[in-house]
């Protein structure tokens, strides 16, 4: 039996999936579930730079085989959506594989009422196991929903390379500018062909070192949007000393602060004040929220910044006042301390100016085996034309929105 | 004899200057006027990165010769600094050629009182001419003064490579970050020994198109801080279209726009309402000045991008409306009309995406002899540290100045 | 005979209108003009506040009957509309006397095709004159076309009791809230009938004090939006000394500054980024423009605030340095020079607090003269309901616009 | 035996005290408790407006009585000014009774070291009791501390008018522009001899009406700053409807919004982008906290204003997500749950435009015996000079803090 997953933080422990068909709770006669260990490892694409294009050309070597797909949990229309996703890849690519997550299996397994067309006899059959088990394989990760379905899948691919992202929206639009599932069959069609480009978004890696602690051995943590510390509920605000490279920066007394790529510009950073920076712009974005004073104008770092924020202590010294809130993608993590530091970089390293030694999160044997995984640092969205980001500030932000038009609106 | 030249707008208009030795008006027994053409053309030096700087080493191939000293015009204690430099350079660089432009020549040539140590017969050697001939000579910058003093400086050298600048302050502060003059001595000793470091800024290139013109002859316009359009004394704002990459942006009804380097993102832009962007961000800062909209946030572009602006016709269509003032780092140009067109590009070029052409004014034979004159783009500062710019942000602009501090300040 | 006004930039020529009535060029048998000196002197309402109300009831103590009616120039809609509300008035309320200026009497004179109903024999006749005729004679102010329309209406009114305001929109919107026109024969026997109620409005006063001036005998400006001091064309920052109530605020290396009425707190100091006072708040708003600050943040002066701002010197000094350009409700006025002080108090006074004396432009026989004259001060405007300007920020400025709505918008 | 209160939240439980003095732990043989019920009521000054000052003189009909004088607790130099001011007090005017909290009494007792000298035999007396009995008896209210000390203090008086406030500071300042304790003999002896003069501060109230309720029975609480609505630990933004006079304004995606007096405009509303208003300006600010919209730019609304504030749902309703932290002058009050409402309005009540029915918690009985207590609302704080603002934002805050000063600052 396979247990649901919580949608909000992944935790990856259930039961095990017997061989080699899993058994579904309620089978369908429709559909199969085999172990997604089955499967060939990842075989990553080439990604072309190209002087006439501000994307890159999504090239593959091997034929692209294992397609990843993931949706937005409880809502109905997106499970629709991956039935309908998943009967074309069946019916159209056979040779391709669709991976899902196990709860996704589960809640799907109902919805099949047909076998593939091309091969009636057999049942769709669907890869699952442990995440763990499935980020090895994925060569393309499919997305049904909106931003945060995208953030919380790309979430999965810890410490490695995340495959190309082709993210579909059913109505609601995003800041990721993902495609109109209507046109699904046209894209798909693209990428396997080698047709699609991407526009490459910067990741960033957050290293918690608690106080007292020389050596840290968890796992970084990544975002694609956005890293922020917060007083959360408590009344006193918080004070923040911000290191540049080993440099001191500031202290800031504040609600708290953000740091954010290019691409979550358009999300906390941008409640709080931060300018919009183009997805292109090989930049860290420090956006201080609600600060102590006048003239804390935000901060665009360079991508290769090492950034540390150290906690300080409050004027008050009450229980409340020694945590602060972080939030990695606005996920919250556990609190951190008077004392304890964060250490943010981008995912493909930093220049090490002397003094600022990152935490041995990235050094050590984990660094190495990363590197030998890591063709490409960020993540790769699949993008419709070479000015989506102009036209979705526009679109989404309502950009610039000058007065005439609203009183135009008014008069039609 | 030599006249004058107006420090706000270089006019290269002057008298020929005798040969081998110009005479000086009330010529001075202690210099000699040479003229720079016979200096050896410009040895532009190496700048070679580390994964340990965010700097770039100055590396001398072949030995530096040719130093261009300017300085700010008509103030008293830079005349003095200047002097001082040069007798420096004389009495302890023999093989040192000193290059100063002519009215400053004629400024400082009484102010020598004595010959230099090493060779008491031989007066102080000054080279000079017009500046298209200085400029390919010159193998190092150096300014005394402000800001203002290095944007004129590099400003000289259009269209070409600009040669690695060593700056000093006389008192006043900057945001360009200068020696104080006292430490002349030892910057130059480590400058000439291949031991200092530079920040590479970046320039931006405008073009202007004419209304109805399909070609343009003129040459580029180079900026360090920043470019920007403006209603000036019109009272009706001006209607500007913008286009990035060739795909429409947004129409801004504003007092104007400013395009900024991240070096100028401490100028005009900051007092827009722009971030502040380290000099090491490749990009280029879109800040609205004034504009009549609630949601015109600032943008932070590719510096990649070509950004197009066309004057917009106003509502009211008197002659002074017709008009758009243009300033290029501080310095105001020929207005610009409506139906023209400014095109802004990094100096290191742009993606030529589909649609978004630059003007001919890159692109022809110009293009070509400078690709061969130009090594590196953007301008090579000579800096102090490798944190420079998080000590001026908080020493310079009072970053982040907090409240307490202020209070702290009254009691002591 | 008549002399012509100039309006604003408005050039009138045409011939000499002859006595007692008026003859016009091309004159029209349907119309008939008459001097303005003939009308009764000027009947000024009650305003009467109630517990209930944010606004004030418009109670006319003695008949309506002097009602002068502006327009937009030179556009056609608002022409015809002038012409169908004048007839309307005429046949609807023969006791009611139509004011135009001159210039609009010829304008219009050729459109009016029949006589008004009520009087088949008689032409409509047109009350007109100089401005300093026709000001004293005005119950009510009508104004055709948008908020230009309605602040050069209420200019004319300079030292004295602006009459109620009554202000219709043809098409484009406006902050200042103007009826659709279709509604003008319904709002009429409103505001006839003692039925309409009003939003009142503040003015600033500006006085200017020339360098070496010890009294100042010309009259005070008025600004129903706002009086800014900004650079224009010159290259260089304006330097600015404020000084509230006689105590030395700051000085401002800026752009400008701009004193705005909380009427204007939604144009030109909206765009500086001030933020959005609503009319009924006693205040007056110091915005600075583009301040070489990061801490110059928008202020928020009691309405009883004497403002003194005086033009410091700047770093450069040549002749285009020395004059900043004065605007007051965006119509420029003469420069003003380094050393000019300009004093700017609310119309209805200020407090004298010790050294804030205001310039004699307010205090002596003008003063006395004004005092007699002006019931109330600041301007009524015939308002629609309660909450006008709670609707006018949000389908105006598109005020707090969300994402979401964008996407649906594009959805849809 | 006392118990001692707890700072943060003023708790009023504690044991009875003995008659007729109050016997201490630990008891001192200087000092002599007495029940405050002993005193005579309040008796309120009178605030006298002049045509030359922005301040009210503060005139004494009966005698000046009854002090009630409060601490920052726990800090040591606060302790030792007030044993000092007290001791003052007792020496030079002995018609003076001073009232203390209870705790305070028991932790400054062991600090008085002699009788007062105009009466040896006699121990210095303090008057105490409960808050309620306290409040009743306190003609002016003397705080020794900073900004937290003044709230603290200013809040126990709630629905009922404020004694003038009488501020002293001790090394640190605020911005509520106390007084340096050293010079507290002589402001003393100005105040008691009617020779100070007050700023007039306003409060809000706030009103909250939970979710089905029809009428509320609690008590309003009272801001001396700001009352605001914040997500908290919530990862999801609050949604807010936002509702003036009755008339829906806005609804607000956000992480919260805070509702500021002008005294409260230095305070979180400035950390949040909100503009500086002059206490003497009748306004309540509406400042969101980093809204999810680029247009939501601060409001100044009248301070006749009822502002009804809605709590919406969120897309994701899991339990976190139903409440939002309400926090009244820095203090965290119980949350506020989806469909509850806060109604804010100014403490000398409203405008009732139909449909904007304030909760019954001001209309019933309270309301009658309010009125009947309050002579004026707000807070009348003894100030320095008619410009203590001007001067406390320029040195408290920074305010306009040039770039050339800075430079100089480091020159010198």
């Amino acid at each position: 039996m396979i247990r649901l997953l919580r949608p909000q933080r992944i935790t990856r422990a259930f039961y095990s999936i017997e061989h080699p068909t899993v058994k579904l709770r309620d089978s369908s006669k429709f559909v199969a579930l085999k172990p997604v260990t089955k499967l060939r490892s990842i075989s990553s694409p080439d990604f072309i730079t190209s002087t006439n294009s501000k994307l890159q050309s999504l090239i593959w070597h091997k034929p692209l085989q294992n397609v990843f797909v993931t949706k937005k949990p409880w809502a109905e229309n997106t499970r629709d959506a991956m039935v309908q996703f998943i009967t074309h890849l069946h019916d159209s690519y056979p040779e391709i594989n669709v991976i899902v997550q196990t709860d996704v299996a589960e809640e799907i397994s109902q919805d099949f009422r047909s076998m593939p067309l091309s091969n009636p006899a057999q049942p769709h059959v669907l890869y699952t196991g442990e995440i763990e088990e499935i980020v090895d394989k994925v060569d393309l990760l499919v997305t049904l929903g909106g931003d945060g379905t995208i953030l919380r899948a790309v979430s999965m691919f810890t410490n490695m390379q995340v495959p190309p992202v082709l993210a579909f929206s059913l109505g609601t639009l995003g800041f990721l500018l993902p495609f109109d599932f209507k046109e699904h069959q046209r894209i798909f069609q693209e990428v396997i062909s080698s047709r699609a480009k991407c526009l490459h978004r910067t990741r960033l890696e957050c290293h918690i070192v608690r106080k007292g602690q020389t050596t840290t051995k968890t796992i970084a943590h990544h975002a694609m949007n956005d890293i922020f510390l917060h007083r959360g509920n408590s009344p006193h605000l918080t004070n923040l000393d911000i290191f540049i490279d080993g440099a001191f920066l500031t202290r800031t007394t504040a609600d708290g602060v953000t740091l954010a790529t290019p691409t979550g510009s358009t999300a906390y950073s941008l409640s709080a004040g931060g300018s919009i920076v183009s997805p292109l712009v090989p930049a860290i974005l420090l956006t201080p929220i609600c600060p102590r004073s006048l003239s804390f104008r935000p901060l665009i770092l360079p991508h290769s910044s090492h950034i540390k924020i150290k906690i300080g202590s409050k004027m008050n010294n009450g229980p409340d006042n020694k945590v602060v809130k972080l939030s990695i993608d606005g996920v919250p993590q556990d609190d951190v301390n008077v004392g304890d530091e964060i250490h943010v970089v981008n995912e493909i390293g930093t220049i090490y100016v002397n003094g600022s030694q990152i935490p041995s999160t990235r050094n050590a044997d984990a660094l190495k085996k990363r590197e030998k995984s890591i063709k490409n640092s960020g993540v790769y969205c699949i993008a419709k034309t070479e000015n989506d980001w102009t036209r979705g500030i526009n679109e989404l932000l309502g950009f610039n929105s000058s007065f005439r038009f609203s009183s135009f609106k008014r008069d039609n």
